[in-house]
């Protein structure tokens, strides 16, 4: 029963003349371009309801989105997907700045990969404002471009001490955005951050939400954040502003992936009680527990002081860091006052310093914490060592046997699960595909036989050449999904290219080269060539590239021949290098640094380089860069092991002065590597406490290391021998 | 008659079975993704023959182009259009590597507007490979993209001594490519410079071919180029490499226009007699007759001295510039050697000083030259004074009345006209439309009325709007063609918006704005806001963009918000913005420093501002940079005068450290500004001669001008007075 309606006409006229008790239902099918306004005043006994014919056969695509205005509005079904909003929000609970929606709800919508192709490009996928709005069971998968999945906006007395509630919806997956503006939740803004907001957050199921490290950024007070799950998220759930928040009852599983945190207080009067975490590996703002230091008189956008804070009751079993007055800086140097943190659980037998304490601990009163034997402990009271008999409860999460135990977590039976959140009639499977993971196509040389051969693959597929007569190209390959290219026998296979570059990774796509040599001796007599390019447009889908055992010579035909190209708007997961040989390069291997705004956005999250050779390269081997002050993002992370640079960064083009030159990196590992006759090394250390190591690496008639900015780091055996053999 | 061929099953079948005489045919239609491959053997007297049913009414697009192989083949009447070839050639005389084509012809052929849309994606559209081809009568219009429009490859013996013939070919507008690479016909390479390639370029009519400095590029020995006509084309026939080429009977039509040139010397052994050249504006490389400096023993890709040159029997009517011992620097420091200038006319009653000298000019034998009575001469001999009759010829040039006048050029009537070039079957009309000269369509204030009026606008569309309530938008706008906002009343119009940018300027597009309010109260909480922005992929058509008495006010809601912003891979013929007022600005005005490879490419050819007010700006008004150590290309310019800046660039994010910071501009007039409690001025003067003068400007409590470079620049009048009123 209800309106069906059929078009946009159609529906405009039944929003026009409902009534309290009306039901409007889209009728089956694609709504293009839908931009719907859902304007009307019902009644708590007789909502105004816009629904679907059937769930899952309804989806809004193109350019489409929500608007609401009015009271007791019930939204359901709706699937958003295929497209983006033309504006900066998908669901909105307003219709302009001056009509929004109260007393309403929407629920069991489902929001899929509707994402700008413009990276950088902000919305909002729901923006609540008014009071007394629910949004619980939608399934929210997939963000990609910058922007909150999720945001309690306070702009205005009409939105403040709302009594929303959010509840049983389902997170599913984000990829790491590589900058600020990758939050999953947020609720209000700096701006009326000492606002109440009164918000309820219960029971949601945060699935891998990595869009940057504040899952969850409070910025108000009087919040409740309860009995949520966070599964292999990296960051925290962060009180960045407000006051009076309470955080109960929530679970944080990290299963050992790299950056997942818990949560982080900051401000006054926060309680922390009830909550469980295992597994989290994050470091600094990213820890399991974190407690940071404050800013005597804060500005508003800055850090209040964390005070009067309430920690209790909490378990954190085999995580890595707890981080006390994390932050502290100059600036930052307001330690905590009048914390209580009592009847916790800190327990990892395998990581002895558990606690970093980075200022001034005195303000927090430890109580009757348990810590793990080996722990090392930071206060002379309040915390005991005990060993602990542990067992999987009904959830699988590792807890204490003994039932009687007061201290640590008491964990609800209410809690979030993949289950329980969400719709039950939309999948939450993903549809990735990863590299290697496909069928086999052998490819004979022939001209143009690669570009053919990609048209008619299949995600995942691995391409095999073989070493006889070189392949040739006078076209570009595009790389649209996950592909392998590999050299089966043992020589190499060779590849000749007559366009500007070889390979263009586009959207979706990601690269992985094996076994093969890629000649630049047929390349065009132009500069700024280039074997491997991202894609020159945004790509709002992370890609990875690897490549093994490959051979890149004669990348010399003209000046500015790079072997690997990125452009802005675009963001690797991994670049691995291994293994392989570059010889007689004009341009740069790979230089990383089209991020030019410095606001915190970079090109890559893990760079690999490990036993390659890299010789008379004219450029530089790396040029890692991300630059701002933003502190709200992990990488980039260096590892660079056991690599020969002969004659590397002397061409004059060479901008970077130097063979690998790092800038803004979160943490760098270079050991073990040999610099003859080339450029050195040098890194500007700025932002986020980088954690630097260069060790054991040798400059023989060479530069040096060259270290600028105001962070810290280590440099052991720096060597400057003749590295021919004996 | 012939075979008349549907789709490309049919025209393979054709090819493989055509004998000496056949004629494939291409039935009338639309050939998509056709890549044909035209090979065979026909004899001298029985070509074998590929052409259309209809001539205009068969085209190839999408991914087309045609490659040749073999002998006698007759190629007629194909159209590329609506596309870009997925190689690096759209007709090749080439299969590949080892088969290419000889005594073979292209004729009648179009190619209109097939470009890759990376602007910086390099292809060719006709390369002559083999010998003895002849490609005449050619339609060649709009080559956008990088990359030479024709092209004769010498890489091998096969090659070289080719007799091909290139003629009466129409080489229509080519825009300015902002880069090297935007040649309209190339012979040869440095690499194969020093080998002759005996090609005849006759009777091609060039017709505003603006690329880049060099229209034609010789790059090899003993090719001769006569009666040609270059109609208002920027840069000059340019004899880059290669000896003992003939330049006669071309006439060359500036009209005025900036950066018109004529001839270049270099090398041995060149002749160039009966040219004629008026109107010619261009400077330096681009000067109407130019011999330049060249280096002792020089590496091939150098320059050659000119040596042994015959300058004979030109005339150069109203030109700007005439240039010898051009480029003279430390390098090329080899003067030109046993050359003859004799019997030509230097006529200019308007510049007295038309001859610039660089070096010595004593390598040079000055006889029996004609200059009018006020140009400065530059020998004591060889030149003399003397008033000339002028009147209009039958081609509509002035030429000496006196007909039985022995020096200057004789015009052959066999030049090239509009007319007698190309086909007669397709328009040479340009479809290009201009800001402001559509329809006029009143927009009412309202949520998105802009918005929707722009969805429904065509090129040329003034869009009014009045000064009452604000126009709101949550939605940006896509320019997408020529479009001009004009606030109507006496009152500015204003206009909020809330993403992160109003004005987006895609592909095709060019925006005028007058009499507005850019209020940016409402723009999103995030940092990298912009009122206006290029497209965030490459353009490869230029853009213009006009800012008159408009304000720009509130742009600091987050840090980083600029007034305009620029994407690499996009050009703007212009931008100039007067009259207007930019207020609260924490971003900055404009940064044109996108292309930040270095390799000569920029961002904006003419900028222009004029009569502003910059109040409150946290980084810079302008960044203007141009990398790189080519001199292939023209700006870019800058005009700024009577402006004031006041507190202008201290936000801690400005990296340029300037109010105003200009990198490789060529020419720099920066007259009649105000600075109060600003950053000053800093400018890197490299490369190309930069004309740059800085006067009367006031810098009171602010930084002043730094200068860094090697190149020449005048400053007067450089005030730090009070700017206040009495
Ligand atoms: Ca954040
Ligand atoms: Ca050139």
């Amino acid at each position: 029963d209800g309106t069906l309606v059929n078009t946009m006409e159609d529906f405009d006229n039944a929003v026009a003349n409902a009534q309290p008790g009306d039901v409007i239902v889209l009728a089956n099918g694609v709504w293009e371009d839908a931009e719907l306004l859902f304007e009307g005043n019902g009644t708590k006994e007789k909502p105004i309801t816009l629904t679907v014919e059937e769930k899952g056969k309804v989806s809004l695509e193109g350019a489409s989105n929500l608007r609401m205005a009015g009271q007791y509005l019930h939204v359901e079904g709706l699937v958003f997907k295929n497209g983006f909003t033309p504006t900066t929000e998908v669901i909105s609970f307003k219709k302009d700045r001056n009509s929004f929606a109260i007393n309403s709800r929407v629920t069991e919508c489902v929001i899929d990969d509707y994402n700008n192709p413009e990276r950088h490009e902000p919305d909002t996928w729901v923006a609540i404002y008014g009071k007394n709005n629910r949004v619980d069971h939608n399934h929210l998968v997939g963000k990609r471009n910058r922007g909150v999945t999720m945001i309690v906006r306070l702009n205005g007395k009409e939105h403040q001490e709302n009594h929303h509630k959010i509840d049983h919806n389902y997170f599913g997956p984000r990829p790491n955005l590589g900058s600020n503006g990758g939050e999953t939740l947020r609720i209000g803004t700096s701006h009326f951050s000492r606002t109440n907001s009164n918000t309820l957050v219960e029971a949601n199921y945060f699935d891998q939400c990595d869009g940057e490290h504040e899952i969850i950024s409070n910025k108000s007070g009087q919040n409740t954040y309860k009995n949520n799950v966070f599964y292999e998220c990296i960051g925290t759930l962060t009180m960045r502003h407000g006051e009076g928040t309470l955080v109960d009852g929530n679970v944080f599983i990290g299963n050992g992936k790299p950056s997942t945190g818990g949560i982080r207080v900051i401000n006054g009067k926060q309680t922390v009680t009830n909550n469980y975490g295992i597994g989290l590996t994050g470091y600094r703002f990213r820890g399991a527990f974190v407690i940071m230091n404050g800013i005597y008189n804060s500005p508003i956008n800055r850090y209040d002081q964390a005070k009067d804070a309430v920690v209790k009751n909490n378990t954190f079993i085999n995580c890595d860091h707890v981080q006390l007055c994390a932050g502290a800086d100059a600036e930052r140097n307001a330690p905590p006052e009048n914390c209580v943190v009592a009847d916790n659980i800190f327990y990892n037998e395998k990581r002895d310093n558990l606690f970093t304490v980075y200022d001034d601990i005195s303000g927090i009163n430890f109580q009757n914490n348990i810590i793990s034997p080996n722990v090392n402990s930071i206060s002379e009271s309040g915390f005991t060592k005990l060993e602990l008999e542990l067992e999987e409860n009904e959830n699988g999460l590792l807890v204490p046997a003994d039932a009687t135990l007061k201290t640590g977590a008491k964990l609800s039976s209410e809690i979030a699960t993949k289950q329980n959140t969400g719709v039950s009639w939309y999948s939450k499977k993903t549809s990735d595909v990863l590299l290697s993971s496909g069928k086999t196509i052998q490819v004979a040389a022939g001209l143009n036989s690669l570009f053919e051969a990609v048209e008619s693959s299949e995600p995942g597929d691995i391409l095999e050449l073989d070493s006889g007569e070189p392949y040739t190209l006078t076209k570009s390959i595009a790389i649209k999904h996950p592909l392998t290219f590999r050299g089966t026998t043992g020589n190499k296979a060779k590849i000749l290219f007559e366009k500007k570059s070889l390979f263009e990774i586009q959207n979706g796509g990601s690269l992985s080269l094996e076994n093969i040599i890629f000649d630049g001796e047929a390349s065009p007599d132009r500069t700024g060539n280039s074997v491997i390019t991202t894609s020159k447009y945004s790509m709002n889908k992370n890609y990875k590239l690897f490549v093994d055992n490959c051979d890149f010579v004669n990348l010399d035909v003209n000046h500015s021949y790079d072997a690997i190209r990125v452009y802005k708007n675009t963001f690797a997961d991994t670049i691995s290098i291994k293994n392989s040989r570059f010889k007689t390069i004009s341009g740069n291997v790979i230089a990383l640094d089209k991020e030019t705004d410095d606001i915190g956005i970079y090109n890559a999250e893990y760079v690999i380089l490990k036993n390659n050779v890299f010789n008379g390269v004219g450029g530089a081997v790396l040029r890692l860069h991300r630059g701002g002050k933003d502190e709200s993002t992990f990488g980039p992370f260096l590892q660079m092991a056991h690599n020969v640079l002969d004659n590397v960064g002397h061409d004059k083009r060479n901008k970077y002065g130097a063979a690998v030159s790092l800038y803004g990196v979160q943490e760098i590992d270079i050991k073990n590597n040999i610099f003859d006759n080339s450029k050195g090394i040098n890194m500007h250390l700025v932002v986020g406490e980088p954690i630097v190591k260069v060790a054991n690496n040798n400059f023989y008639r060479s530069d040096k290391l060259e270290v600028t900015g105001d962070q810290k780091y280590t440099v052991e055996n720096l060597w400057s021998l003749s590295p021919g053999f004996m």
